[in-house]
């Protein structure tokens, strides 16, 4: 079987940098040349096309350019089933353009429910000797707060079928701080360097070759500081970095969640990038060549980052 | 704009009883006499029907005899789209029935991505002037993991568009206390009950005429002395209380998160009444007879738990 992180830091080594575009779609924000297609098509027809017609489009910008895309459930879940077989869509045609993709959902629940979420995302359902899988995704974000228990089904799903999950430790808003910031009285450590501890003892079943595990951990880039301490605590983990970018993260702030090898994090940015135009009415090579122009400054931003850090 | 909490007091009160069905649906538990009538159909079209008749048949034996339902969607998400349409259709049912749905998702995500979930669950998105709303419920589960700016998005929609809420804060399982029960250095505080004191923060938005809030939480069967302490911190918030039956809560540990009014919680139940047969082969009518007699069970068991506590 292989592992993620072998395989994601394979395909940082191959794209040179560690960056990953963010998919959270917005209707209002696609521009027209795209929406305009599907006009006499009702929902949730219409919305399954305008977003999978988007998405490609972005996928065909970003492919060998970047390691990884990461789509944001939640965006697709709001536009209900057409968004979801959209969401089914843009996971099927990153992964056949050869891209990592990083399955964005935040799930977690009790144990048997956990499993569900870890088939959903990771490991496919069996259904009369098939597999159901329409939301097969190479690693998914899966939430803490109901314990180790409720991350044991990921890992198992992570070792069985070479998958990856990341872990929140430390969120990328203003808020996180309510809980994960809490200093515990058992050793007065916060919340998320217990957290981290916890990501790391886990990680331990399903390190690979490349030393790294496939057990990662979401450190928002809007906390550098932080982002050093959690980093210290679990050397084998990928870190995922949100918030650089419309959220305030920068590549100095988030060359600070890597380590000495200059691997061990990967970099997202969403709104920036797919959303660069300022009007709907933008001709499609004006705004494919956008896309790439953001990208490409946030490539060169986070590996100048990388290279003040690590190379002084 | 109606209150949630005053329209689940008001289904309390004309069924007599504050028991919930748990939908959580397993293919391989689904009786034969449904399951056959959909061999000629592929997936996702056979999943679709199989998953919608049987909680048909399930909320036809329930309507009535209880306020709400709870479909967990990690069960349906598993199954993929057809899996999905499924939940569509169950919440559909279930509300046309006049059953209050409290869809149990267990979301959440930073400000704007908490926002889209709320949009999924609660509010509806717009396109085209018309609302999507495929997986509309009365109420939905959500964490709190991320802080408070990630569940304001929640209450605003629960206000807006007279939908609850329930915030985990103690949950069934047995690793909950990884987290959930850490004390804290500030005020030597454990972690759920800092969270029960945000409930109860933000809930005051949402009271309605009952002197219920809209705002509730989740605090599993599981941990009655828990359920106290964390009442008493809240006395206007709803409790959700899973783990009844098969995770091993009874009617008197349940009663221990109500308040002397008798009101204030809400007890769900999943497998010891959708799945209480021991073969696949069950005839409907032996079928339906077991899953009201399991649900009459908890439901005098319930109510005899609560008759003990505050009628002396």
């Amino acid at each position: 079987m292989d592992n993620f992180a072998d395989k994601l830091i394979a395909a940082i080594r191959r794209t040179g940098n560690p960056c990953v575009v963010g998919l959270d779609p917005r209707l209002e924000l696609i521009p027209d040349f795209i929406v305009d297609q599907y006009r006499d098509l009702a929902a949730p027809e219409a919305v399954r096309n305008i977003l999978s017609h988007f998405h490609r489009l972005i996928i065909d910008q970003v492919a060998g350019l970047v390691p990884a895309v990461k789509p944001q459930i939640a965006f697709f879940e709001q536009y209900g089933l057409g968004g979801l077989q959209a969401f089914s869509d843009t996971i099927g045609y990153a992964r056949s353009r050869g891209l990592v993709v990083i399955g964005d959902a935040k799930r977690n629940d009790i144990g048997s429910t956990a499993e569900a979420y870890a088939k959903a995302f990771l490991g496919g359902t069996d259904f009369r000797g098939r597999k159901l899988a329409a939301f097969e995704v190479d690693c998914v974000t899966v939430s803490p707060f109901l314990g180790k228990d409720s991350l044991e089904p990921f890992v198992n799903a992570c070792r069985d079928h070479g998958k990856g999950m990341f872990i929140l430790v430390k969120t990328s808003n203003p808020g996180s701080g309510d809980l994960q910031d809490q200093r515990l009285l058992d050793g007065g450590v916060r919340l998320y360097e217990h957290l981290a501890r916890i990501v790391d003892e886990l990680g331990g079943a399903v390190v690979g070759n490349t030393g790294y595990s496939s057990v990662g951990a979401v450190v928002g880039a809007t906390y550098p500081q932080e982002a050093q301490a959690i980093r210290a605590l679990m050397p084998r983990a990928i870190i995922l970095v949100p918030g650089y970018g419309a959220q305030g993260g920068t590549g100095h702030s988030a060359a600070l969640a890597f380590n000495p090898d200059s691997l061990g994090a990967v970099v997202s940015a969403s709104r920036s990038i797919t959303f660069p135009h300022k009007l709907n009415d933008i001709g499609r090579e004006p705004f494919e060549q956008l896309v790439r122009e953001r990208l490409n400054a946030m490539i060169a931003d986070v590996s100048a980052a990388l290279v003040a850090r690590f190379k002084p």
